[in-house]
């Protein structure tokens, strides 16, 4: 499916029609739905603009179709997907996720750069807002973590904050991760996560519904958070302010009936009031660790190894560092506050400090003041 | 009821004779409630142990009850009483609550110091871990000083942490506070309580079903958590580790079918796995903000004015300080960080940074850093 051919077969030939009647401008979702109750892909190209018309579109879409179908624009598109790298999956390809057909108005095409067998695994949704706390991004790559380590694939929007930490997360494990973007697939937005667009590339999967070289536009995010969704057994949501556009996919979630989870938060902090918000009003369950969600899915997971994977709070630490990381997760404490409360010598403290710092679990601040990550 | 006098009528006199009962060594729940049911009361300081054998009690029992019940012992425990300051309430007084006759054997004798109509109120618990952090007590405070402005008693138990913070913050507000101790009421336990504890002396109320003199054992404190949930509407639990004591209360809330709730915090906190697992396994409501607990107690609110409260996150703040309070609940950051985030002039950031350290909603760390109470 990668390597296109020049002259290719009948199905690659009503696949690159599909595709090309996802281009044309004027040709939306109700169009090809038209066009495809009536088994209107086969012999496409030949058809004039009369026949198209009798399949029920208007005079200017006929045009546009006949138009866009002839055989140097066709030869014109072929040579710029092979040009940005992106590969073309269709409704029609059996390889199209069954989770995504069921949703309202399942895209006819998408574009895609990477592994695709990705889209076979069983995936979850991990989204959040972009302006996420220290705490925010670290529950949300522990998270996505655990469930790739569990053989989950772990979709996203790669926006900034929870979003780059949940694909961060899923890279790893073994589950995989699909970055669904609202830009075209083979453009870096936002450009700050080109090193994690890069790495998602070569490791996981990068999908959009948009064509190469359309200018990115506020309307392409919506669709793609369904996509998101759609692709999912469940979202789970980290950290969103009230009524914040991070609560978009939780709804398409809800909509289209999926699982919805939520990661609580403290009271206080306004990131987590849209979360603990769907969580006291019985929209979301509430995840406390991995399992949380997991569990849910052991079913998609029959074939998967699942190694032992340590819970959330204290993952891959020493019973000392655990002890240290508890005190501090408690709040702020100076090393002298972290010796008296912990009973341990100072130059052992020292070493655990030292340790925890290169687990990245707590940062040192001026004052020698620790804070837990 | 408070000046008890030496020569008291027939109600008094059937009061004091209960309490008599309940202090007389071998005498438990049972007995009492085998000479209740035969209306064992009257006449019971002339009657001999024979005539208590009658009434079902045992040889030993029936003797100490008839020593127990002479006046001259009689007087001490009056003078007693008068000595510490406690006065009597019994499951016959009229005063004596609803809620807490419906428990599993409440107790037939109260000791108290205060004001007892604290007793009429609707009262709501909130307890907790006595390790608490600086968000769980700030938490239990707050949450506490609105249900109080709300016409809400606030009931716990006095210990330190999380008890403490929920009355310090019931005091703020008109519902008053109720201290239920396993310890006798006229003992201040824990000794670091003393001044919340004449505190609570003066404007609430403290409660306890153990006898003057008695010393302090363990066994106490189970009767002293299923009163604090009889005596409640509801028990909010604020912040608990994972099986621990602090979630006793709200096991007993459970079994005696009273609401629970419990706050959550973040999943990375120790100290607030027991509620998030509370919440999570569907055994407490969440409590995002005071709200959504005074709202299910507005039928008891009737005769009381309800102030309105600023929402938890925000409270008494001016727009620039809670702007910057808002960006410190994300993380710790210094002055130079948050003149950056908030566009605010460095000198307007620097008198808003003083004012919410005056109001106690964020700390200065060495170096400059600030973080969010």
């Amino acid at each position: 499916m990668k390597n296109r051919k020049v002259v290719p077969g009948l199905l690659e030939q009503m696949r690159d029609t599909l595709a090309a009647l996802h281009e044309t401008e004027g040709v939306g979702w109700e169009t090809i739905n038209t066009i495809m109750a009536k088994d209107g892909l086969k012999d496409a190209a030949l058809r004039r603009p009369a026949e198209w018309r009798e399949l029920g579109l208007s005079v200017r879409r006929s045009e546009a179709v006949a138009a866009s179908l002839e055989s140097r624009r066709m030869e014109q598109r072929r040579a710029r997907w092979e040009k940005t790298g992106l590969s073309v999956i269709t409704a029609m390809d059996p390889d199209y996720p069954d989770l995504l057909r069921h949703i309202y108005r399942p895209p006819w095409v998408l574009y895609y750069i990477g592994r695709l067998e990705l889209l076979a695994r069983p995936q979850v949704a991990v989204v959040g807002t972009r302006q996420a706390t220290i705490y925010g991004k670290r529950a949300a790559e522990d998270l996505s973590a655990a469930f790739s380590h569990a053989g989950l694939a772990v979709t996203s929007g790669m926006a900034k904050g929870i979003d780059a930490a949940a694909h961060a997360g899923a890279l790893r494990g073994s589950g995989g991760t699909v970055a669904v973007l609202g830009s075209p697939a083979d453009v870096v937005y936002p450009p700050e996560n080109r090193v994690l667009y890069r790495r998602i590339v070569e490791e996981g999967l990068i999908v959009s519904m948009t064509p190469p070289d359309v200018s990115i536009h506020p309307g392409m995010f919506p669709m793609r958070n369904r996509i998101i969704a759609g692709l999912s057994l469940g979202v789970v949501v980290v950290e969103a302010a009230s009524r914040s556009g991070a609560l978009l996919t939780a709804n398409e979630a809800i909509k289209e009936n999926r699982d919805v989870f939520a990661v609580p938060g403290p009271i206080s902090s306004p990131r987590s009031r849209g979360t603990l918000e769907l969580l006291r009003d019985g929209a979301a369950a509430q995840v406390l660790e991995a399992e949380d969600v997991i569990k849910h899915y052991r079913r998609y997971l029959g074939g998967v190894r699942i190694p032992a994977m340590p819970s959330y709070s204290e993952p891959e630490l020493t019973e000392q560092e655990a002890r240290i990381f508890r005190l501090l997760a408690d709040g702020p404490a100076s090393a002298e506050e972290l010796c008296h409360r912990s009973g341990l010598t100072f130059g052992l403290l020292h070493a655990v400090l030292i340790s925890l710092q290169i687990k990245q679990r707590i940062h040192q601040q001026p004052g020698s003041v620790y804070i837990a990550l």
